[in-house]
């Protein structure tokens, strides 16, 4: 879609490449060989044979997406594929790759590794418009506008008022990215149906060398069919896009020709209009409008895909990849047309005046 | 509905009734008034005689619900009721009764006791669910069973491990509840926009004392546009109810006939069919499923009524009114499924054993 | 909850009254047992007996209630009910009960007819609001105002063109609810399975007899996890209340201090403010706002719960009960607050002539 | 995504690449030159060389995608980038670029042309669907299986009722579909204002040329804010995906272990495990599945987006076109991994008789 960069940045686009992808995938085969390498499960040998061919980067994507429509999951070909590597260079260590894990395990940590990368650069985009926020509300603290209830002019505020309300609630949520970040962020590791038995007696120690190897939590029990986690994640980055839009439409809103008390800075080409050269709309807040319009829905389907039956679910799991994806590319692309809209908005504090002391 | 006790419990409606809810408004009333006279902002008298007031239980209720619809909120008629009550008794306190306040101070505080009231008793119900899900899964650890993925018959697991899976879930849920029983359930006063200039320089000590009163938490700001602390405590209530459909769920795969590893227990009358007297029904577990399938449309309405404009919002505030209360009954409704499932459940460990010894 | 009456009408309460479904769930056995007395399947004797019972009025519904959450549903403990007092009147007769029918066949039938009321009057009100609208456009089309674009100042058009809009829609969507009308409201009778047999060879005869006497369409099929239907209606009633909502969000948009093109019209106590006497605010059109909010959640529930599984779901048909029933509740109110809202307007054309020819 | 290929189709990607997304850009700015000389509004000779210069294929995608950041829509670039070519080529008829429409009229009309595509795909595949159902019911309309209610096993049914009531559903939401198409796939050309002034008194006429040019609907008043006929196709095609999960779940169901009455066909590589390489896992209907815990959500967006202000939405009409095209792209999906289930999928008719004749 030509509109595609209202709803992604490149930085998170990165995040969620198919190369990031399967170098993730790569990097916990090479993590679980590696641990069980130094736990004494598998053949020190062979684990460096795994963790040396998982360093490659020249591998077939174009195959394992094909391939994925049949397998049912990109783990299944992707763990075919890295056999084959290390079946051509050490035969022996074939039988090491991938041993006592099962494709969630390597999907499920592959994403939190995402999140978790997502999560970091919404908590450095979201600390940038707090700071800018906080240097505006303290600008414009004695900067009379009208307040508006039901928008209706009610009574004399300040702006600063008016900013210091989107900061405390997006401070309020800044807490709360850090506190999924830091609690929801989970490896995954529990075998073939959960339980770790397939990792044998050293399950635990293997699961927390990863977890340190990879920089994501431990937990001591497999989650494949406990999805709270990631609906955490996913109802926070919801609860950080509704106070962004709140943001956005109340710029909106400020910019309408007959209130006038606000502005998108002017660039190039910003905020034109293919049939009136005249005017000058909102851009940055109303993609964060359109955002904010997305995002209910999509928490609600991963708050609707928690119900995943036995040990492992058949769609409900599926169905998160692409939800929690847009999640994290909405977020980050809401933040990122927010830290543009305050570092550009022009204040009219004439105008704010002059609407605060002529009530109608 | 001849249905409604599927979705709600006779605690929670007590909590929601009209009556309770009069009764809070009340109490605010009650307390700001207080407050205000222990401020030294009104007269000591003239709080006496509004706390007083507000003691009497012999309110029109029905009036109140009907002006509502001319009103747009049911502070106004409420806050006309009390004056008039309070013109009879004392005229000159009149004036102080609601000072400072604004009618989205009394009814957003109200709705926080209530949701307060209602998170204590989910929190109760979760704890009896989460301590009978401990005895359940101690009682099985050893307990062979089939582990299934994508509905397929994987590996033997016990039934002490899915129990504990349930459990694990759950546990982190009763830390998120109780987290925003914490953070979120806070006092509402800001006055017409919100300012807190209505209030006056003691404005500050007036909302603590308030809170105190109240039993709620204080805060610096109102929050009459920033959403966030509802939506999050509508997201808490989404994902337990997505933890219990899940449990639920797989009651209800267990329970298949040709699996019958468990069964609900049998009460007079339960789970009968009115046309086939032979057939034992999942009941509690039907119900938990059903209820999990509105919760997440639920929490996607409170996300998008985030975006309110400028400071009061005409229409997303007033949404946001039988959602709150919908999302607490129907949890409550959802727990007191699950501690009755949980209390009567029939574990076939025979059936458990036969299954995963022959596998497919 | 007091402020109730903002999200239903006394009409519609009473098609959904505990004392409605109990008399359709009667008036549904009676046709069953007259259909098969016609169809000579059961004794004209035992018919006439059930039908006349079926028309006594004093039944226990609070027993019913609270049976239901045994049973698993209200048809259960409803048929017994009616047993009992068939039994007591005419012993032969009982097993003539519910013949080959099963709860869902009830439940389902009365839902529908409850539907059908609900749409018929939904029906009733859009044609009255449209026809308002045609008169209100018709009055202004040669209205000067300015065609506001990203909610800035655009280029001039009438009045007469925003109302022709809001009518365009509403007028399609008149024929939705139509369409719906005549081709989704069908009456449910497959039996235990769905699959007729109960019903024997006449059950095709007895189907159509019983659609006639119900006053509900026919259809070959039982459509027991088949609700495709009821997701059509949901979808319909959801595009309804998403354009009154952008006429009602329009209305609050042009009743802004600054535009004041418009007003909702005065009456005693409408609009009021708690704290600022001065204000008129938006109410019939924050009210339709709000339940726009509402209503996607609740199409996304409906459409979640089609995933039924066999012949009989556990939990997702649950589910539809109350969220049917809000549906139709909400689109009433919000009719009956379009209505009002039309019927009241007070259009301040000079402030539009102003704002249109004055450009910012 | 690796897994991207499970969520949209090759084909349904061509309809919505970038490369379609301009070339339907160019026809529109085309029909409109060349309907606009018909009527004699522009001259006959620049409506031949936009026409002209709107066949070239050329074009910098990238810069269009780029400014569309600054611009708010990507019509804006593009229209520039036509204005540069036909400026270079016949200086006088830039003029008559883009003459009289806005920006709307050409992304509406764009996705409308893209929703016919995908529609037509998606009819054609459920065509095929439908057949193959209708040959399947008919082979197995005396095959005896079990009937299961809230999944007990409950009476005997055949293989052909389950598999009739699939199609029944599936034929009623053809229509819908067949319906949508007809009803709602309309062009849009209004202008600034939506009101058509600026396009003259022959507006009517170029419209209707237009769209008989498009091949798109025509309709007399221009949709910029009235949203309902996308919201329609939306519903649509979320009620089809929720009758495919009740499809896919079905065989998941069927396909477990312990009922085993059907399978997905083998193919090399289908269904397998990367832990456990005896499992045939349901694949094509897992992905049904997980496709139809995605759209409820996706329709509730495009539902809760119809809260469109005045004559042009500031995020609410942004917001739709990532989503209905994600829910054409899953709609196309599911009805491939339909068409490939049903195609392959293995009866059990033993094990059928078996389940149905050994009542638990």
């Amino acid at each position: 879609m030509l509109a595609d960069l209202i709803f992604s940045t490149p930085p998170i686009e990165t995040v969620f490449s198919d190369a990031t992808e399967l170098r993730l995938m790569l990097a916990f085969e090479s993590a679980l060989a590696t641990a069980q390498g130094i736990a004494g499960v598998i053949p020190a040998e062979a684990a460096a044979t795994i963790a040396d061919i998982c360093r490659q980067t020249n591998w077939d994507t174009e195959s394992i997406r094909q391939q994925t429509l049949l397998a049912g999951n990109p783990a299944i070909p992707f763990v075919s594929a890295l056999k084959e590597r290390v079946r051509q260079e050490h035969p022996e260590a074939v039988h090491y790759v991938h041993q006592g894990a099962t494709s969630q395990d390597v999907i499920d940590t592959v994403l939190m590794m995402q999140l978790k990368q997502g999560l970091v650069q919404c908590q450095a985009d979201l600390n940038q418009l707090t700071n800018q926020l906080a240097i505006l509300a303290k600008a414009h603290e004695h900067t009379p506008m009208m307040g508006r209830t039901l928008l209706q002019q009610a009574l004399p505020i300040t702006f600063g008022d008016k900013v210091t309300g989107w900061l405390d609630g997006l401070l309020r949520t800044a807490e709360r990215v850090k506190r999924v970040e830091n609690e929801c962020i989970e490896i995954q590791l529990g075998g073939p149906v959960g339980n770790s038995v397939s990792l044998g007696e050293r399950g635990s120690a293997i699961r927390a060398r990863m977890a340190e190897l990879l920089g994501v939590g431990n937990t001591p029990y497999a989650w494949h069919t406990q999805r709270d986690r990631l609906a955490d994640i996913a109802a926070t980055l919801g609860i950080l896009n509704g106070s962004l839009g709140k943001l956005g439409n109340d710029i909106i809103l400020l910019m309408q020709t007959e209130v006038g008390e606000v502005r998108e800075g002017a660039a190039d080409g910003k905020g034109g209009s293919s049939s009136m050269p005249h005017k000058r709309n909102p851009v940055s807040s109303t993609f964060m409008v359109a955002i904010a319009h997305r995002t209910p829905g999509l928490v609600a389907s991963m708050l609707g895909a928690m119900v995943q039956p036995h040990e492992r679910a058949a769609g409900a799991w599926h169905s998160e990849w692409p939800v929690m994806r847009d999640l994290v590319r909405l977020t980050a692309a809401n933040l990122s047309h927010a830290n543009e809209l305050i570092r550009t908005l022009e204040v009219d504090t004439e105008r704010m005046k002059q609407n605060s002391t002529v009530p109608d």
